[in-house]
């Protein structure tokens, strides 16, 4: 007679432990930190990477301006407090989303080398991806789509980053895109193989 | 001659649609707002029906204060402004896990009526189901496991829900679990059965 498979599963109190998380969403949970420039194509890139997971059945999520600023973060400003807070804040909830087992993706220019690395500090040894998305001054101010080099150049917007506020880029990242020789899609494939390397896309 | 599926997916543009993240993980991102006296076993049941929705292959996770106090809310403490700031960053959290298509799972006393309906109030209609886990505060103090009760009493602690701070019970909550008839393992399959009522475990 063949074995009868429990049904009785026992419950245990506490917490769902990492390992078990994986195996059951056959993946890892980590950070894909992107940094760099305004204009650099931080937001494209993590766009098109979110799709190439979610279409591999990984579950992948972006924090980026949009769904930032205008909840978690409303109530912070641009001083320096303020920036560090917001990065740290954004830091935290994707220590969560990576606890959560979630490929999450974030896009923020993220300037200082110091906040940046405060979040890589506070995560476990390969869940923090940092990419630098390289582009120089000069291509991203001739990009400019959002006319924002303009107006820091005409002085309508302060202490914007690369203008009048400098960008700390990182020294060690573990991916770097030379976004003037690399299209998006390029970049993406190649942060996806990254990831596939290291095994975050099986548990 | 059989037709050769495509293989050159078009990425496009912008964010995935909640539709398309729904149809890839086959759930839908959902809210379960546990709201209860201390010692009126939110956490047991959080934690129960976090294992039950991930052994289902369902993508769930619970903020409590064991990952959420430490973290993203160090910086506050328990004045009454603090205590709003608090829940409001939970809420924006779940909103983001919600909208990653996470089944989220809160765990806090959230004892203010206000501060439970602004977090309600953010997200649509369905994804918000608030979670009423009920006790008596006779019975609440006769469990008290970390006999927090008994240092409230002693006014060893200040500002304590139930004794020297009011608890605001909600008035139409989408669930009502009464924990002194209902075990825990049964309250976490009654969440259970409205979610999957309700449609959340599948696109």
């Amino acid at each position: 007679m063949a074995q009868q498979k429990s049904t009785n599963i026992t419950w245990h109190e506490g917490s769902v432990s990492r390992p078990e998380r994986q195996q059951l969403l056959n993946q890892k949970g980590v950070t894909v930190w992107m940094t760099g420039l305004s204009a650099s194509g931080k937001s494209t890139i993590a766009c098109i990477l979110e799709q190439m997971l979610l279409h591999k059945k990984k579950h992948a999520y972006r924090l980026d301006g949009d769904n930032i600023r205008h909840g978690l973060n409303k109530n912070l400003g641009f001083s320096a407090e303020d920036r560090a807070e917001n990065i740290r804040r954004i830091g935290e909830v994707a220590k969560l989303f990576t606890d959560a087992g979630v490929i999450t993706i974030t896009s923020f220019i993220s300037p200082y080398r110091k906040d940046r690395d405060a979040v890589r500090a506070g995560m476990k040894p390969g869940e923090f991806v940092e990419v630098y998305v390289k582009v120089s001054l000069e291509e991203a101010e001739r990009r400019d789509p959002k006319g924002l080099y303009k107006k820091a150049r005409a002085g309508e917007i302060k202490e914007f980053t690369g203008i009048d506020d400098p960008y700390e880029p990182p020294q060690q990242p573990e991916i770097v895109i030379d976004t003037e020789k690399t299209k998006p899609e390029a970049a993406a494939q190649q942060i996806l193989a990254y990831l596939e390397r290291h095994g975050c896309l099986k548990a």
